[in-house]
């Protein structure tokens, strides 16, 4: 359940707050642009545990104390860390057995950030003491509108290796497994003579001779998301007990980070909000708009569709890749409404100025080393303008009739190690489906495998390679209420990382009527034509139809007409139940989507009466949920190079300009409107 | 000298079997299906250490005593295994000290498997304690066939850099040298200041600021495959000591490892047959067809002459592949018979039942994860029932009138670096010579250098960087017995990585008429034209023809047309001695070994009077070697997706089918054909 | 200031001289041959620790004496090692913590050169006694020339990461900075909570979770650059004490080895002469022609413009490059005089004679493994007879009226991570812009940024990343005297590497009348195009023209026709000073360049009033500068594969030939040609 900042009026706009890298002169100066900018929120102190506890115990408090006084003074609240993030250089020098060791035995320095053990006693008790010396400090500070504790838990550190973890490990897998039986059976210990006959001999999956043991693996990705989960309860637990009023949460990385299941952590209970920080990957991704997209979709399927925040992303150009591409003219503002056309309640950016020094310097900022008279500040002034606009859309939620199944554990099984082939990557699959319906103007909710999909009309499940018993069952039973699709290599092995014999996909045969002898990936680079004209690449199946338990056959959709299984079933379907044997192309993937949708019933946002949105122009639709009526806004945004005309279905008004419009309306190339739509 | 499990009768046939992977239920069900496919012959327990010694000197046999029972009443005979190779945690746990260093001074763990330094005392005396407790315990089984000692030694951990395995170097190389002057020259250590003043100076060729000192280097993996003989030495005499009647192996990796110095192992008389595991490598060898055949003719070629057992291969897919295609129908029968061609007496698979978890689940098995019903295991049953009418081919040797010299001393000292050009590989050397040979029907032998080669019509010699003084002698003389080819960057040094000065090739100047006064190795992707136009690649020479002691000179059989020494010698013929100064396109290497092998009265075994096989039909001869009389078997394998026609030089009974032929014979497509021939 | 080993009569001739390589048979035989090949110096002793002193202090200088005194019987010189550039085994073992360790934590190991930690104290005490011991025992030799200390410092080990390295990097920034508060303002350590509390916290940038701070990395390369000069200046100073006349010097790798700062070491004043080692990279380099050329220029300006030395390059082939070509016909002899027409007053190889054995048998000699009955020593012989007849250029100064800046303190800065490309190398930038230069004929020097910059016409900046306060006065003062072009990304930080701001460049906005707002870097591969037809990679940017200070504002000379900053500036001009935004290509840069040098009045060595010299005929021109007149030389090389006409500014005296012409002088394929112009 969603707990907001209530103190912040409006849509959250602002940025991460760093004035320890500035001269005190300059503060007043960024309290000024602030309110110029609009600015009603900022992160302060992620990065400030060496000014605040200058050695171990001596708190320096007096410079934020100025800090959060000239914010408070300026009507700017504040979203205050914990600090935690970062220790100081001289937490490492005296607890050394804090520092984290690499997979290959490698001992991590200090120099750069996140120079923790997440499972370091020394490190979470200092985490802890420093969180409740803030929060007993400012709990009552009037600028305080909510915690952020740490900082993108394991960024950098998601797995640390060294004897302090391996011993949480082996307790972390006595309390899952309760005893060396029940581990040695899990992990399938009788191959390669792995049998385990004392808790102690267990590792963490360190270098060793050849592929680990898959199990091992595996459940070190869950032991490790769930030791910074426990850092994270910690603090947490001292905030709630000092400030109960105050919500907590912490900055999630979804849909850009493998190493945390935040579908477990969102379950904990423990953030009273969810907050992301997305960045754009332009020369990585194969279509940032989409994948921009994404993350808002699965931010928000993460807050259980309720509000989430924009915590961090970026005026123009970040310094971590390659090459960081800066954004052009109007892009700030795009980007940042296409996460609140998704569910984002508030769009706040790193960092409020562009660092002098250090390794983030050349991260843009919304005050560049230019200055003010710059292309990026006048896009941070407009967008501010803009959010206050749009204070009506606050609380309103994004209506989706397609979902998606999104699984951490399933990603962490699919790319492991001595698979049929590497691929098969799991991000790639759930893009791929993800961008289809994007292209034809459909929304979709990304889901947890057992979660309740009633609200749906079709599912789509890329590539779901481990599917506990319970998930499996849920996603059955929905068969009967919708649409199911189910692609290539879904519900092969058990929670265990073990096969479920008798056919591939064990978890689904019977639901799909088929069984898949043997897997047939395909050579690098190769691809498969099927009968129906489309293109395949990565994977084919040996595939035949099945007698169903229930006397129901399959039908066959599509063949192969070369490759390895030429002639063989490469899509069929069995009533509302779809399978897809290989990656189709991506034109191919949005007409076998399209198709799907147009079985269930789902309708594109992006459609009318009168015609459909042209291609290349965003449209999302987000309702408010109150007991009479509600409102509903259209979000429409044109990636385009030039202006388009978007047929609307309800006239309304748009609310950036404050003008009616009804029939159709012209969005300028770069441009977002968003309609408060008539009731239709 | 071979001994054979005699207890098998006819050819094996079978596979790995684990059944500590599976309920004891299912054991019966495998012996059931054992016997539906004619398995005769099953591995067990490779991976058993730790069910067999639960903790150490505690034994727990029972389990393995119901095994071979159930077994034993099924008529299926075993090939036992030591068991060592793979540690059980435990072991690792109490002797740390016999964990794996890499080159980099990484330590190795437990979760995968050969989990031990090969010089580890601890180790090697643990491993004999178990293998004399299985000896003991089934030395006088009934099922009991032959011994398999550990499995593929040295795949995972060829090196250990330990300080223990740097003592043993250190002592192996006393032995080597006798004194520290004699290592001094040996490994020239006056350059770089390397001079050794005492022994325990001496370390692993481990990281290092620069190149590492070579003969260091060639040392090492002399020093490292003697390791790993000295392994399998230990155990294999206690099971001699107490079983001396029961026939001892363990499985090579013949033509696809490198680390292990094969011929040294067959030479140490310690084999008492020649077994080896073959995978196809899809994506990485040019033809695996033609990589399959030179595996068979290297482990022939060790085994010399005489049979050899396929101890692994695979029924589809294997696991450790990037993208592990599966076997096309009918490629897991024409693959084995294609071993048999090539000299096996046997054909077995890794492994029994696909395994339901652990890091090889997705390897083949002859029970796959979907059951019998599947094409695998129909062609399972079908091989085993061919195999059965080829009963009669057992003993029979392989005929071939060509060697290829192959040197693992000379592998490793080619590959060592600081070399003219890194892209001359020895193995890509090597196939290519025993590619344009297969292509042309002629069947090869691999010899080393200094065997006995009177047997042969002509003797190929890719790139033999690295020969002895003796072995260089031994070659020479062979040219008064027939043709001999030395290609490019051969017989440069002896055996101490040391040159030969005054022209290269120094071992070999004066047999070929010609000196060589330096190398011009070419660009990446560069190729040469020679005036006969052949086309060269890799390498080119500045080539003259010298007097010759005995004062016959050398002929100039094509120039350099173009390139860095445009208008010198490429190819030269003195008398019965060939030189090739460059890698010729795989088409110009055909035509030039076919005009050898017409030198040298080669035939082809595709070749009949009444013409040749079509080009993608293999063709390959086994006789049997009776005092009167004896059989000739034709094997005859059509790898083209069409039918094809293939003359026969003489009539008689197809074996498979029992049917009498004469004239031609018509192989189906991926069809194999065995004509017993009729005395000609 | 230089002083020049004046024992040597001419020009310098010869090479590496390792007779320790080879039976005392053989030195006399060499002697013979260096007199017939016309050497008149040799290296000696480079490699030789091991075999001077065997243990702790036992010296044995019996094989050394009589290597010297058949030498000096020859009439050759020595150019005398202090040999310790490879600390022998046995110092190894007694000093285990001389050992380096990588960035990882890896320690390195012998079996090849360099083991020592260049902070390690035993090292250097050990180094210092070895020098002292060698400089008492040959100090009154006759042969000695000069003395040779260590060997192309830091080549494999820069950096050491080990504990001791991390006391003396401790120590070096207290020195540097003063006070902790400093440090933490340089480094701006308030970024990710990075505040240092005690000197002892600091570590060597060693792996760590995320970037570096890059004040740390910078200061890092300092440090490791100045340790390095600190070795180097140990072992001087005692030689100086004890052989105050003979010229001491080490050899450099300038314009191939980026971690050492070879302005801040001769300006040490600790360099008597300056020494430089020179290998082609065919493969890597875009035109070894030029990089020689380039390699040149930079050892002269190291010089100060005065005479260097050659101490190595290669008479083909190396043995560290994946494909080591050899030398085509001609080219030993064209790439020396090469060297001598860009300044070298000697010319010598590593080595005399090819190894045997060890790491580098494959890198060629000037006796190579095939005999004096070679392409290589016929070479060689014929270069001894021309650098004889070419003793009257010694001493010549090379003439040169444009300077491009050059600093390695801005080569390591800008080649830090998290910038806005990771595609902006530094000495793609400098060889971009040399290389345009070279083929319009005109020779270049380097300079410091702080240089005095009087002499030249013209100064080209490329991407002066990092630039102090001081040296952009310097540059800026520049404009007032001659044209000056600035490359983007240049004059971005301050010495701490923080950012100047208020508008990129900082350094030069106000010259160059411009103000950048935003970078924006291409992606890969992606090109712009200019309206002046020219074509830009790699980076773009937001350019203003700005009001300058004194109120002349800068023209735009081209603006971008597309990509990210379409219609904005991208070539401008403020009266003398230039700015190009972008990265041109060589067609496109080489006509600004030429631009400008007409606009500054320089003219090309390759050009007279008859006519320019053919492309691919290099033209330099070396004058002496005696009180009354001097000599100038035209040095012509043609690079061509045909014979080139060049047209000559005066008539005079062909030194090889001793030919006079006039007019034009026809130079053959491959050929130079030396001409001692008439006074015109």
């Amino acid at each position: 359940m969603t707990i907001w900042p209530d103190k912040v009026d409006g849509l959250c706009f602002g940025g991460d707050y760093n004035p320890e890298q500035w001269p005190e002169a300059t503060w007043r100066d960024d309290v000024r642009l602030m309110r110029e900018a609009g600015v009603n929120l900022v992160t302060v102190g992620v990065f400030a545990w060496a000014l605040l506890e200058r050695e171990e115990g001596r708190y320096d408090f007096g410079w934020l104390d100025r800090v959060l006084d000239l914010l408070h003074e300026g009507g700017i609240r504040v979203d205050l860390a914990t600090a935690t993030a970062a220790p100081p250089p001289w937490f490492t020098r005296r607890y050394p057995q804090s520092q984290p060791v690499t997979r290959e035995g490698q001992l991590l320095w200090p120099g750069s950030r996140q120079l923790y053990c997440p499972s370091s006693p020394e490190y979470r008790a200092a985490a802890v003491r420093l969180a409740e010396a803030i929060a007993t400090r400012y709990g009552d500070h009037p600028a305080l509108a909510m915690w952020h504790v740490n900082n993108e838990y394991g960024c950098h550190v998601p797995h640390c290796y060294c004897d302090v973890s391996a011993a949480a490990f082996r307790a972390w897998l006595r309390r899952r497994y309760g005893s060396l039986d029940a581990l040695n059976q899990g992990w399938a210990t009788t191959f390669w003579s792995q049998r385990y006959s004392d808790w102690a001999e267990i590792t963490p999956p360190r270098l060793s001779p050849s592929y680990l043991n898959p199990t091992q693996q595996l459940d070190w990705w869950r032991f490790s998301s769930n030791e910074l989960l426990d850092c994270y309860r910690a603090e947490r637990a001292v905030l709630r007990r000092i400030t109960p009023q105050v919500p907590v949460t912490t900055n999630f990385m979804a849909a850009q980070f493998k190493p945390v299941d935040y579908w477990a952590w969102v379950a904990s209970g423990e953030l009273d909000l969810v907050a992301n920080d997305h960045y754009l990957r332009e020369e990585e991704a194969p279509d940032s708009r989409v994948d921009l997209a994404l993350a808002g979709d699965l931010t928000r399927s993460l807050a259980d569709g309720g509000p989430w925040l924009l915590l961090e992303h970026s005026t123009s150009a970040v310094n971590w890749q390659p090459r960081n591409l800066a954004k052009l003219p109007g892009q700030l503002r795009r980007n940042s409404l296409q996460h609140v056309a998704r569910g984002a309640d508030g769009v706040m950016f790193f960092q409020w100025r562009a660092s002098r020094g250090g390794a983030e310097k050349y991260h843009s900022g919304m005050v560049p080393h230019a200055g003010t008279d710059t292309k990026i500040w006048r896009e941070v002034a407009q967008l501010g303008a803009d959010l206050r606009r749009l204070g009506e859309v606050k609380g309103s939620r994004v209506a989706a009739e397609v979902a998606i199944v999104w699984d951490w554990e399933a990603w962490w099984a699919l790319e492991l190690d001595a698979h049929p082939s590497a691929d098969l990557a799991y991000l790639d699959q759930i893009r791929a489906h993800h961008a289809a319906l994007w292209r034809r103007g459909i929304t979709a909710d990304f889901v947890h495998p057992a979660a309740d999909l009633s609200g749906y009309r079709a599912v789509l499940i890329p590539s779901l390679y481990l599917v506990s018993e319970d998930a499996a069952a849920n996603l059955r039973r929905y068969a009967d209420a919708g649409h199911l699709l189910v692609q290539c290599f879904s519900g092969i092995v058990d929670e265990h990382d073990q096969v479920r014999l008798g056919g591939y996909p064990g978890a689904f045969r019977d639901l799909l009527g088929i069984r898949v002898e043997e897997f047939f990936p395909l050579r690098a680079g190769q691809t498969v034509r099927l009968d129906d004209g489309s293109q395949g690449s990565l994977w084919s199946e040996l595939v035949h139809l099945d007698a169903n338990v229930d006397g129901a056959k399959a039908e066959v959709l599509a063949t192969y007409a070369d490759g390895p299984v030429t002639g063989g079933p490469a899509l069929t379907r069995r009533g509302t139940a779809w399978y897809l044997s290989t990656c189709l192309a991506p034109d191919d993937l949005e007409r076998l989507l399209g198709r799907i949708c147009d079985a269930a019933g789902v309708p594109a946002a992006s459609q009318t009466p009168n015609g459909r949105a042209p291609s290349g122009v965003e449209v999302v639709r987000r309702v408010t949920v109150e007991a009479s009526g509600g409102n509903s806004y259209l979000f429409i945004i044109n990636h385009n190079d030039r202006p388009a005309t978007v047929p609307l279905p309800a006239s309304g008004v748009e609310l950036l300009s404050n003008v009616e419009v009804a029939g159709s309306i012209v969005v300028a190339s770069g441009d977002v409107a968003i309609l408060r739509e008539a009731g239709a």
